[in-house]
Protein backbone atom coordinates (compact mmCIF):
# COMPACT_ATOMS: atom_id res chain seq x y z
CA UNK A 1 0.00 0.00 0.00
CA UNK A 2 1.43 3.50 -0.92
CA UNK A 3 2.16 5.65 1.78
CA UNK A 4 -1.07 8.26 1.15
CA UNK A 5 -3.86 5.14 1.36
CA UNK A 6 -2.09 3.93 4.57
CA UNK A 7 -2.14 7.68 6.03
CA UNK A 8 -5.83 7.45 4.98
CA UNK A 9 -6.74 4.34 6.56
CA UNK A 10 -5.16 4.89 9.09
CA UNK A 11 -6.75 7.97 9.78
CA UNK A 12 -10.30 6.09 10.14
CA UNK A 13 -9.18 3.18 11.73
CA UNK A 14 -7.65 5.52 14.89
CA UNK A 15 -9.58 7.93 14.22
CA UNK A 16 -6.45 10.01 14.85
CA UNK A 17 -4.99 12.84 13.40
CA UNK A 18 -1.73 12.97 15.63
CA UNK A 19 1.21 12.52 14.32
CA UNK A 20 3.87 11.58 17.11
CA UNK A 21 7.07 12.96 16.44
CA UNK A 22 10.08 11.12 17.76
CA UNK A 23 13.18 13.45 18.36
CA UNK A 24 15.44 11.83 21.09
CA UNK A 25 17.44 14.41 23.19
CA UNK A 26 19.67 12.23 25.63
CA UNK A 27 19.40 15.47 27.95
CA UNK A 28 15.96 15.26 28.41
CA UNK A 29 16.10 11.51 29.01
CA UNK A 30 14.41 9.39 32.41
CA UNK A 31 17.37 8.81 34.74
CA UNK A 32 16.98 4.89 33.77
CA UNK A 33 18.89 5.70 30.29
CA UNK A 34 21.39 8.16 31.51
CA UNK A 35 24.01 5.19 31.12
CA UNK A 36 22.14 3.08 28.50
CA UNK A 37 24.38 2.93 25.68
CA UNK A 38 20.81 1.71 23.59
CA UNK A 39 19.08 4.77 24.61
CA UNK A 40 18.36 6.54 21.58
CA UNK A 41 16.79 3.37 20.58
CA UNK A 42 14.69 2.17 23.72
CA UNK A 43 14.00 5.81 24.81
CA UNK A 44 12.00 5.97 21.32
CA UNK A 45 10.68 2.25 21.17
CA UNK A 46 9.07 2.82 24.55
CA UNK A 47 7.62 5.97 23.89
CA UNK A 48 6.15 5.01 19.96
CA UNK A 49 4.98 1.41 21.95
CA UNK A 50 3.35 3.28 24.50
CA UNK A 51 1.43 6.11 21.77
CA UNK A 52 0.98 4.31 18.78
CA UNK A 53 -2.71 3.51 19.46
CA UNK A 54 -2.81 7.24 19.61
CA UNK A 55 -0.91 8.06 15.99
CA UNK A 56 -2.03 8.38 12.58
CA UNK A 57 1.90 8.07 11.75
CA UNK A 58 5.30 8.68 13.79
CA UNK A 59 7.43 10.92 12.22
CA UNK A 60 11.56 10.57 13.48
CA UNK A 61 13.71 13.65 13.14
CA UNK A 62 17.35 12.12 11.87
CA UNK A 63 18.84 14.78 13.01
CA UNK A 64 18.34 13.61 16.63
CA UNK A 65 19.89 10.83 15.72
CA UNK A 66 22.65 11.97 13.22
CA UNK A 67 23.83 13.78 15.88
CA UNK A 68 25.57 10.70 17.81
CA UNK A 69 28.15 7.80 16.88
CA UNK A 70 25.85 5.05 16.10
CA UNK A 71 22.88 7.28 15.85
CA UNK A 72 22.12 5.83 12.52
CA UNK A 73 21.73 2.30 13.46
CA UNK A 74 19.21 3.13 16.73
CA UNK A 75 17.27 4.41 13.60
CA UNK A 76 17.33 1.70 11.80
CA UNK A 77 16.63 -0.40 15.08
CA UNK A 78 13.85 2.07 15.68
CA UNK A 79 12.45 1.54 12.06
CA UNK A 80 12.28 -2.05 12.16
CA UNK A 81 10.62 -2.22 15.64
CA UNK A 82 7.87 0.55 14.34
CA UNK A 83 7.31 -1.41 11.05
CA UNK A 84 7.25 -4.69 12.93
CA UNK A 85 5.16 -3.44 16.17
CA UNK A 86 2.73 -1.11 14.43
CA UNK A 87 2.75 -2.17 10.79
CA UNK A 88 -0.54 0.29 10.16
CA UNK A 89 1.01 3.29 11.64
CA UNK A 90 2.82 5.05 8.53
CA UNK A 91 6.71 6.11 9.17
CA UNK A 92 7.37 9.83 7.95
CA UNK A 93 11.24 10.70 8.46
CA UNK A 94 11.75 14.26 8.80
CA UNK A 95 15.59 14.80 7.04
CA UNK A 96 14.19 17.67 4.51
CA UNK A 97 16.58 16.70 1.85
CA UNK A 98 17.14 18.79 -1.11
CA UNK A 99 20.22 18.12 -3.70
CA UNK A 100 20.81 18.05 -7.60
CA UNK A 101 19.49 14.77 -9.37
CA UNK A 102 22.31 12.35 -8.62
CA UNK A 103 22.35 13.50 -5.07
CA UNK A 104 19.13 13.15 -4.43
CA UNK A 105 19.18 9.34 -5.71
CA UNK A 106 21.18 8.74 -2.91
CA UNK A 107 19.01 10.41 -0.63
CA UNK A 108 16.01 8.31 -1.69
CA UNK A 109 17.72 5.15 -1.04
CA UNK A 110 19.05 6.47 2.60
CA UNK A 111 15.21 7.32 3.00
CA UNK A 112 13.28 4.85 1.59
CA UNK A 113 15.95 1.65 1.31
CA UNK A 114 18.44 1.78 4.67
CA UNK A 115 15.88 3.28 6.81
CA UNK A 116 12.84 2.52 5.15
CA UNK A 117 10.48 4.98 5.68
CA UNK A 118 7.26 4.92 4.61
CA UNK A 119 7.90 9.16 3.86
CA UNK A 120 10.35 11.96 3.83
CA UNK A 121 10.74 15.60 4.19
CA UNK A 122 11.69 17.11 1.40
CA UNK A 123 13.10 21.00 0.44
CA UNK A 124 11.49 22.15 -2.67
CA UNK A 125 14.01 25.47 -3.00
CA UNK A 126 16.34 23.31 -5.58
CA UNK A 127 13.33 22.93 -7.98
CA UNK A 128 11.56 20.18 -9.62
CA UNK A 129 14.84 17.85 -10.73
CA UNK A 130 16.11 17.86 -6.71
CA UNK A 131 12.20 15.89 -6.50
CA UNK A 132 12.27 13.67 -8.71
CA UNK A 133 14.07 10.91 -7.61
CA UNK A 134 11.85 10.96 -4.70
CA UNK A 135 8.44 11.83 -6.72
CA UNK A 136 9.71 8.88 -8.98
CA UNK A 137 9.23 6.13 -5.89
CA UNK A 138 5.22 6.50 -6.22
CA UNK A 139 4.90 4.15 -2.89
CA UNK A 140 6.40 6.23 -0.52
CA UNK A 141 5.52 10.29 0.45
CA UNK A 142 7.43 13.00 -0.66
CA UNK A 143 6.40 16.03 2.10
CA UNK A 144 7.54 19.47 0.65
CA UNK A 145 8.57 22.56 3.01
CA UNK A 146 5.34 24.65 2.26
CA UNK A 147 5.15 27.36 5.39
CA UNK A 148 7.25 26.56 8.16
CA UNK A 149 6.81 26.51 11.66
CA UNK A 150 9.65 28.85 13.01
CA UNK A 151 10.30 32.57 13.32
CA UNK A 152 12.35 32.96 10.41
CA UNK A 153 9.69 31.17 7.77
CA UNK A 154 8.70 34.72 6.77
CA UNK A 155 12.37 35.58 6.06
CA UNK A 156 11.86 34.09 2.61
CA UNK A 157 8.85 31.89 2.40
CA UNK A 158 6.13 35.20 2.28
CA UNK A 159 8.18 36.92 -0.16
CA UNK A 160 5.28 38.09 -3.20
CA UNK A 161 6.45 36.81 -6.24
CA UNK A 162 3.78 37.92 -9.02
CA UNK A 163 1.09 38.61 -6.65
CA UNK A 164 1.53 35.80 -4.32
CA UNK A 165 3.76 34.46 -1.20
CA UNK A 166 5.95 32.12 -2.06
CA UNK A 167 4.81 29.46 -0.35
CA UNK A 168 1.38 29.60 -2.26
CA UNK A 169 3.58 29.36 -5.86
CA UNK A 170 5.31 26.46 -4.28
CA UNK A 171 1.72 24.80 -3.27
CA UNK A 172 0.58 25.26 -6.31
CA UNK A 173 3.52 23.97 -8.16
CA UNK A 174 3.68 20.98 -5.94
CA UNK A 175 0.08 20.05 -6.22
CA UNK A 176 -0.36 21.07 -9.94
CA UNK A 177 2.33 19.77 -11.45
CA UNK A 178 4.80 17.66 -9.48
CA UNK A 179 2.11 15.88 -7.92
CA UNK A 180 1.91 13.53 -10.89
CA UNK A 181 2.18 9.97 -8.80
CA UNK A 182 -0.59 10.96 -5.74
CA UNK A 183 2.30 11.23 -3.45
CA UNK A 184 2.77 14.82 -2.46
CA UNK A 185 2.28 16.52 0.86
CA UNK A 186 2.83 19.67 2.75
CA UNK A 187 4.01 21.11 5.75
CA UNK A 188 2.30 23.78 6.64
CA UNK A 189 3.39 25.08 10.98
CA UNK A 190 0.73 25.19 13.27
CA UNK A 191 2.11 28.80 14.12
CA UNK A 192 0.73 30.04 10.78
CA UNK A 193 -2.99 29.03 10.77
CA UNK A 194 -4.25 31.74 8.61
CA UNK A 195 -1.94 30.88 5.87
CA UNK A 196 -2.95 27.25 6.36
CA UNK A 197 -6.10 28.30 5.66
CA UNK A 198 -5.05 29.57 2.42
CA UNK A 199 -2.92 26.69 1.78
CA UNK A 200 -5.94 23.79 2.03
CA UNK A 201 -7.44 26.22 -0.49
CA UNK A 202 -5.02 25.49 -3.10
CA UNK A 203 -4.08 22.07 -3.08
CA UNK A 204 -7.59 20.00 -2.37
CA UNK A 205 -7.66 17.21 -0.30
CA UNK A 206 -3.66 16.57 0.03
CA UNK A 207 -2.61 15.80 3.36
CA UNK A 208 -0.56 18.82 5.24
CA UNK A 209 1.88 17.73 8.25
CA UNK A 210 1.45 20.32 10.57
CA UNK A 211 4.74 20.91 13.22
CA UNK A 212 4.56 23.59 15.87
CA UNK A 213 1.47 22.76 17.74
CA UNK A 214 2.95 22.86 21.63
CA UNK A 215 6.50 23.61 22.74
CA UNK A 216 6.32 26.17 19.65
CA UNK A 217 2.82 27.78 20.61
CA UNK A 218 0.87 26.46 17.96
CA UNK A 219 -3.36 26.52 18.61
CA UNK A 220 -4.50 22.94 18.20
CA UNK A 221 -7.97 24.05 17.73
CA UNK A 222 -7.42 26.54 15.22
CA UNK A 223 -5.22 24.31 12.82
CA UNK A 224 -7.93 21.97 12.67
CA UNK A 225 -10.53 24.54 12.40
CA UNK A 226 -8.45 25.84 9.07
CA UNK A 227 -6.72 22.84 7.72
CA UNK A 228 -9.01 19.35 8.05
CA UNK A 229 -10.98 18.41 4.81
CA UNK A 230 -14.20 17.97 4.42
CA UNK A 231 -14.67 14.65 5.75
CA UNK A 232 -12.13 16.01 9.10
CA UNK A 233 -9.07 14.29 7.77
CA UNK A 234 -6.53 15.87 6.05
CA UNK A 235 -3.63 16.66 8.68
CA UNK A 236 -1.22 14.67 10.29
CA UNK A 237 -0.61 16.96 13.68
CA UNK A 238 2.90 16.16 15.03
CA UNK A 239 3.66 16.69 18.36
CA UNK A 240 7.31 15.55 19.60
CA UNK A 241 8.55 17.20 22.97
CA UNK A 242 4.92 17.58 24.82
CA UNK A 243 4.65 14.02 24.17
CA UNK A 244 8.26 12.86 24.79
CA UNK A 245 8.80 14.72 28.07
CA UNK A 246 5.47 15.11 29.43
CA UNK A 247 6.98 13.67 32.33
CA UNK A 248 11.22 13.14 32.99
CA UNK A 249 10.00 10.31 35.90
CA UNK A 250 10.10 6.39 35.62
CA UNK A 251 6.68 6.80 34.20
CA UNK A 252 7.81 8.38 31.25
CA UNK A 253 5.68 6.42 28.86
CA UNK A 254 2.44 6.39 31.14
CA UNK A 255 2.73 9.90 30.94
CA UNK A 256 3.49 10.47 27.05
CA UNK A 257 0.56 8.10 26.42
CA UNK A 258 -1.69 10.35 28.25
CA UNK A 259 -0.30 13.83 26.63
CA UNK A 260 -0.81 11.58 23.08
CA UNK A 261 -4.40 10.55 24.34
CA UNK A 262 -5.12 14.08 25.30
CA UNK A 263 -3.74 16.10 22.15
CA UNK A 264 -6.12 12.94 19.64
CA UNK A 265 -8.99 14.02 22.35
CA UNK A 266 -8.35 17.66 21.50
CA UNK A 267 -7.79 17.35 18.02
CA UNK A 268 -11.28 14.94 17.97
CA UNK A 269 -13.24 17.36 19.18
CA UNK A 270 -11.94 20.68 17.48
CA UNK A 271 -13.51 19.18 14.21
CA UNK A 272 -16.81 18.14 15.49
CA UNK B 1 42.31 28.97 12.54
CA UNK B 2 38.72 30.07 11.20
CA UNK B 3 37.39 28.61 8.00
CA UNK B 4 37.50 31.84 5.62
CA UNK B 5 41.07 32.24 6.98
CA UNK B 6 42.31 28.73 6.19
CA UNK B 7 40.68 28.65 2.67
CA UNK B 8 41.84 32.41 1.81
CA UNK B 9 45.54 30.91 3.39
CA UNK B 10 45.02 27.30 1.17
CA UNK B 11 44.10 29.84 -2.28
CA UNK B 12 47.31 31.89 -1.72
CA UNK B 13 50.12 28.87 -0.66
CA UNK B 14 48.41 26.20 -3.27
CA UNK B 15 47.17 28.86 -5.65
CA UNK B 16 44.42 26.95 -6.67
CA UNK B 17 40.65 27.60 -7.07
CA UNK B 18 39.90 24.02 -7.00
CA UNK B 19 37.96 22.05 -4.73
CA UNK B 20 37.96 18.45 -5.12
CA UNK B 21 34.54 16.69 -4.22
CA UNK B 22 33.84 13.42 -2.87
CA UNK B 23 30.86 11.36 -4.02
CA UNK B 24 31.64 7.65 -3.95
CA UNK B 25 29.52 5.94 -6.13
CA UNK B 26 30.57 2.00 -5.66
CA UNK B 27 28.73 0.91 -8.64
CA UNK B 28 31.83 3.19 -10.31
CA UNK B 29 34.71 2.21 -8.66
CA UNK B 30 37.79 1.05 -10.50
CA UNK B 31 37.60 -3.14 -9.56
CA UNK B 32 39.92 -3.28 -7.16
CA UNK B 33 37.22 -2.23 -4.52
CA UNK B 34 34.49 -4.06 -5.78
CA UNK B 35 35.09 -6.73 -2.73
CA UNK B 36 36.56 -3.82 -0.53
CA UNK B 37 34.24 -3.68 2.41
CA UNK B 38 36.11 -0.12 3.27
CA UNK B 39 36.04 0.69 -0.25
CA UNK B 40 34.19 3.98 0.47
CA UNK B 41 37.19 5.19 2.86
CA UNK B 42 40.00 3.97 0.63
CA UNK B 43 38.80 5.46 -2.51
CA UNK B 44 37.73 8.75 -1.04
CA UNK B 45 41.49 8.61 0.37
CA UNK B 46 43.31 7.57 -2.33
CA UNK B 47 41.64 10.62 -4.53
CA UNK B 48 42.28 13.25 -1.91
CA UNK B 49 46.03 11.75 -1.69
CA UNK B 50 46.04 12.15 -5.03
CA UNK B 51 44.90 15.71 -5.30
CA UNK B 52 45.72 17.31 -2.56
CA UNK B 53 48.76 19.27 -3.72
CA UNK B 54 46.03 20.81 -6.53
CA UNK B 55 43.37 21.47 -3.98
CA UNK B 56 41.98 24.52 -1.97
CA UNK B 57 39.38 22.61 -0.56
CA UNK B 58 37.81 19.18 -0.22
CA UNK B 59 33.97 18.92 -0.55
CA UNK B 60 32.94 14.93 0.94
CA UNK B 61 29.15 14.82 -0.28
CA UNK B 62 27.56 13.16 2.66
CA UNK B 63 24.61 11.45 0.89
CA UNK B 64 26.98 9.21 -1.09
CA UNK B 65 27.55 7.72 2.26
CA UNK B 66 24.41 8.06 4.23
CA UNK B 67 22.96 5.61 1.41
CA UNK B 68 25.23 2.69 2.77
CA UNK B 69 25.26 0.91 6.53
CA UNK B 70 28.24 2.56 7.75
CA UNK B 71 28.57 4.92 5.62
CA UNK B 72 29.00 7.61 8.65
CA UNK B 73 31.82 5.66 10.07
CA UNK B 74 33.89 5.65 6.49
CA UNK B 75 32.83 9.44 6.42
CA UNK B 76 34.70 9.88 9.78
CA UNK B 77 37.50 7.72 9.26
CA UNK B 78 38.04 10.04 5.90
CA UNK B 79 37.29 13.36 7.88
CA UNK B 80 40.10 12.17 10.49
CA UNK B 81 42.19 10.94 7.34
CA UNK B 82 42.43 14.80 5.40
CA UNK B 83 42.68 16.05 8.92
CA UNK B 84 45.96 14.19 9.93
CA UNK B 85 47.09 14.25 5.85
CA UNK B 86 46.21 17.11 4.68
CA UNK B 87 45.93 19.62 7.53
CA UNK B 88 46.03 23.44 5.42
CA UNK B 89 42.82 22.08 3.04
CA UNK B 90 39.68 23.28 4.67
CA UNK B 91 37.15 20.68 4.48
CA UNK B 92 33.27 21.54 3.18
CA UNK B 93 30.96 18.92 4.24
CA UNK B 94 28.28 19.22 1.37
CA UNK B 95 24.91 18.50 3.62
CA UNK B 96 22.23 21.48 2.55
CA UNK B 97 21.21 21.20 5.95
CA UNK B 98 18.23 23.33 7.32
CA UNK B 99 15.52 22.84 10.09
CA UNK B 100 14.12 24.90 13.07
CA UNK B 101 16.66 25.81 15.39
CA UNK B 102 16.43 23.23 18.14
CA UNK B 103 16.89 20.71 15.08
CA UNK B 104 19.62 22.64 13.24
CA UNK B 105 21.79 23.03 16.77
CA UNK B 106 21.97 18.82 16.39
CA UNK B 107 22.81 19.21 12.72
CA UNK B 108 25.82 21.71 13.62
CA UNK B 109 26.60 18.86 16.03
CA UNK B 110 26.67 16.29 13.45
CA UNK B 111 28.51 18.56 10.86
CA UNK B 112 31.07 20.46 12.79
CA UNK B 113 31.65 17.72 16.24
CA UNK B 114 30.85 14.51 14.91
CA UNK B 115 32.55 14.61 11.65
CA UNK B 116 34.76 17.79 11.90
CA UNK B 117 33.82 19.14 8.72
CA UNK B 118 35.42 23.22 9.04
CA UNK B 119 32.17 24.14 6.78
CA UNK B 120 28.92 22.60 5.59
CA UNK B 121 26.14 23.46 3.21
CA UNK B 122 23.43 24.99 4.27
CA UNK B 123 19.86 25.52 2.81
CA UNK B 124 18.49 28.87 3.69
CA UNK B 125 14.82 28.57 2.99
CA UNK B 126 13.32 28.39 6.49
CA UNK B 127 15.36 31.73 7.03
CA UNK B 128 17.47 33.54 9.80
CA UNK B 129 16.34 31.23 13.26
CA UNK B 130 17.54 27.91 11.03
CA UNK B 131 20.50 29.69 10.18
CA UNK B 132 21.54 30.62 13.78
CA UNK B 133 22.80 27.56 15.32
CA UNK B 134 25.56 27.34 11.94
CA UNK B 135 26.30 31.47 12.13
CA UNK B 136 27.35 31.46 15.86
CA UNK B 137 29.78 28.68 15.42
CA UNK B 138 32.60 31.60 14.09
CA UNK B 139 35.30 29.40 13.85
CA UNK B 140 33.75 27.02 10.78
CA UNK B 141 32.07 27.87 7.81
CA UNK B 142 28.06 28.56 6.48
CA UNK B 143 27.72 27.91 2.69
CA UNK B 144 24.31 28.70 1.82
CA UNK B 145 22.54 27.76 -1.37
CA UNK B 146 21.85 30.79 -3.25
CA UNK B 147 21.65 29.61 -6.87
CA UNK B 148 22.04 26.14 -7.67
CA UNK B 149 23.62 24.70 -10.61
CA UNK B 150 20.87 22.05 -11.67
CA UNK B 151 17.86 23.13 -14.13
CA UNK B 152 15.16 23.20 -11.26
CA UNK B 153 16.96 26.13 -10.35
CA UNK B 154 14.48 28.28 -12.13
CA UNK B 155 11.96 26.71 -11.04
CA UNK B 156 11.89 29.06 -7.37
CA UNK B 157 15.28 30.70 -7.27
CA UNK B 158 14.92 33.05 -10.10
CA UNK B 159 11.04 34.09 -8.76
CA UNK B 160 11.05 38.25 -9.13
CA UNK B 161 10.70 39.07 -5.62
CA UNK B 162 9.94 43.10 -5.09
CA UNK B 163 11.95 43.65 -8.60
CA UNK B 164 14.99 41.44 -7.56
CA UNK B 165 15.35 37.90 -8.20
CA UNK B 166 14.62 35.34 -5.14
CA UNK B 167 18.27 34.12 -5.41
CA UNK B 168 19.33 37.78 -5.17
CA UNK B 169 18.03 38.80 -2.15
CA UNK B 170 18.97 35.59 -0.38
CA UNK B 171 22.53 36.62 -1.31
CA UNK B 172 21.82 40.42 -0.12
CA UNK B 173 20.25 39.02 3.02
CA UNK B 174 23.27 36.29 3.81
CA UNK B 175 25.70 39.65 3.10
CA UNK B 176 24.40 42.32 5.02
CA UNK B 177 22.53 40.83 7.75
CA UNK B 178 23.42 36.82 8.41
CA UNK B 179 27.14 37.50 8.59
CA UNK B 180 28.08 39.39 10.94
CA UNK B 181 30.83 36.82 12.05
CA UNK B 182 32.34 36.91 8.75
CA UNK B 183 31.93 33.17 8.27
CA UNK B 184 29.15 33.05 5.79
CA UNK B 185 29.73 31.93 1.67
CA UNK B 186 27.56 31.50 -1.07
CA UNK B 187 26.75 28.40 -3.60
CA UNK B 188 26.46 29.43 -7.05
CA UNK B 189 25.93 27.16 -10.15
CA UNK B 190 28.50 27.33 -12.85
CA UNK B 191 26.13 26.10 -15.34
CA UNK B 192 24.33 30.43 -14.46
CA UNK B 193 27.77 32.63 -15.27
CA UNK B 194 25.74 35.69 -15.56
CA UNK B 195 23.84 34.97 -12.13
CA UNK B 196 27.65 34.94 -10.57
CA UNK B 197 28.48 38.11 -12.40
CA UNK B 198 25.58 39.82 -10.65
CA UNK B 199 25.91 37.85 -7.24
CA UNK B 200 29.83 38.91 -7.12
CA UNK B 201 28.75 42.12 -7.47
CA UNK B 202 26.53 42.06 -4.65
CA UNK B 203 28.83 40.08 -2.12
CA UNK B 204 32.05 41.64 -1.68
CA UNK B 205 34.75 38.99 -1.27
CA UNK B 206 32.78 36.60 0.20
CA UNK B 207 33.62 32.98 -0.97
CA UNK B 208 31.51 31.49 -3.68
CA UNK B 209 31.34 27.71 -3.95
CA UNK B 210 30.81 26.90 -7.10
CA UNK B 211 29.61 23.24 -8.58
CA UNK B 212 28.18 22.05 -11.85
CA UNK B 213 32.11 22.15 -13.70
CA UNK B 214 32.71 19.34 -15.75
CA UNK B 215 29.59 16.56 -15.82
CA UNK B 216 27.18 19.44 -15.23
CA UNK B 217 28.20 21.21 -18.17
CA UNK B 218 29.59 24.71 -16.76
CA UNK B 219 32.61 26.66 -18.05
CA UNK B 220 35.25 27.27 -15.82
CA UNK B 221 36.98 30.05 -17.78
CA UNK B 222 33.31 32.18 -17.34
CA UNK B 223 33.31 31.16 -13.91
CA UNK B 224 36.53 32.74 -13.13
CA UNK B 225 36.33 35.74 -15.43
CA UNK B 226 32.98 36.39 -13.98
CA UNK B 227 33.16 35.32 -10.23
CA UNK B 228 36.99 36.26 -9.49
CA UNK B 229 37.54 38.62 -6.58
CA UNK B 230 40.02 41.21 -7.78
CA UNK B 231 42.94 39.60 -6.30
CA UNK B 232 42.22 36.26 -8.42
CA UNK B 233 40.44 34.49 -5.53
CA UNK B 234 36.74 34.40 -3.71
CA UNK B 235 36.48 30.86 -5.72
CA UNK B 236 35.85 27.28 -4.82
CA UNK B 237 35.15 25.51 -8.11
CA UNK B 238 34.34 22.05 -7.37
CA UNK B 239 35.21 19.64 -9.44
CA UNK B 240 33.76 15.34 -8.10
CA UNK B 241 33.04 13.08 -11.32
CA UNK B 242 35.47 14.47 -13.39
CA UNK B 243 38.36 13.60 -11.08
CA UNK B 244 36.79 10.70 -9.04
CA UNK B 245 36.10 8.38 -12.76
CA UNK B 246 38.85 10.03 -14.41
CA UNK B 247 39.82 6.47 -15.11
CA UNK B 248 37.98 3.05 -13.87
CA UNK B 249 41.25 1.05 -14.65
CA UNK B 250 44.29 0.92 -11.92
CA UNK B 251 45.39 3.97 -12.73
CA UNK B 252 42.81 5.81 -11.05
CA UNK B 253 44.49 7.91 -8.48
CA UNK B 254 47.25 9.05 -11.51
CA UNK B 255 44.39 10.05 -13.66
CA UNK B 256 42.53 11.66 -10.51
CA UNK B 257 45.77 13.87 -10.01
CA UNK B 258 46.00 14.55 -13.98
CA UNK B 259 42.93 16.17 -14.30
CA UNK B 260 42.68 17.88 -10.87
CA UNK B 261 45.74 19.43 -12.08
CA UNK B 262 44.35 20.66 -15.25
CA UNK B 263 41.52 21.89 -14.08
CA UNK B 264 43.63 23.40 -11.71
CA UNK B 265 45.46 24.94 -14.50
CA UNK B 266 42.68 25.87 -16.24
CA UNK B 267 41.61 28.12 -13.62
CA UNK B 268 44.70 29.75 -13.13
CA UNK B 269 45.20 30.44 -16.96
CA UNK B 270 41.90 31.97 -16.62
CA UNK B 271 42.50 34.14 -14.19
CA UNK B 272 45.32 35.59 -15.48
Amino acid sequence: MNFIDMLRARWRTADSLLCVGLDPDPARFPAAFRDDGEALFAFCRDIADATAEYACAFKPQIAYFAAHDGGESALQRLLAHLKAAHPDVPVILDAKRGDIGSTAEQYAVEAFDRFGADAVTLNPYMGRDSAEPFLRRADRGCVFLCHTSNPGARDFQELDVGGEPLYQRIARTIAGEWNAAGNCALVVGATFPEELKVIRGLVGDMPLLIPGVGAQGGDALAVVRNGATADGTGLVVNSSRGILYASSGEDYAEAAARAARELRDLLRRARD
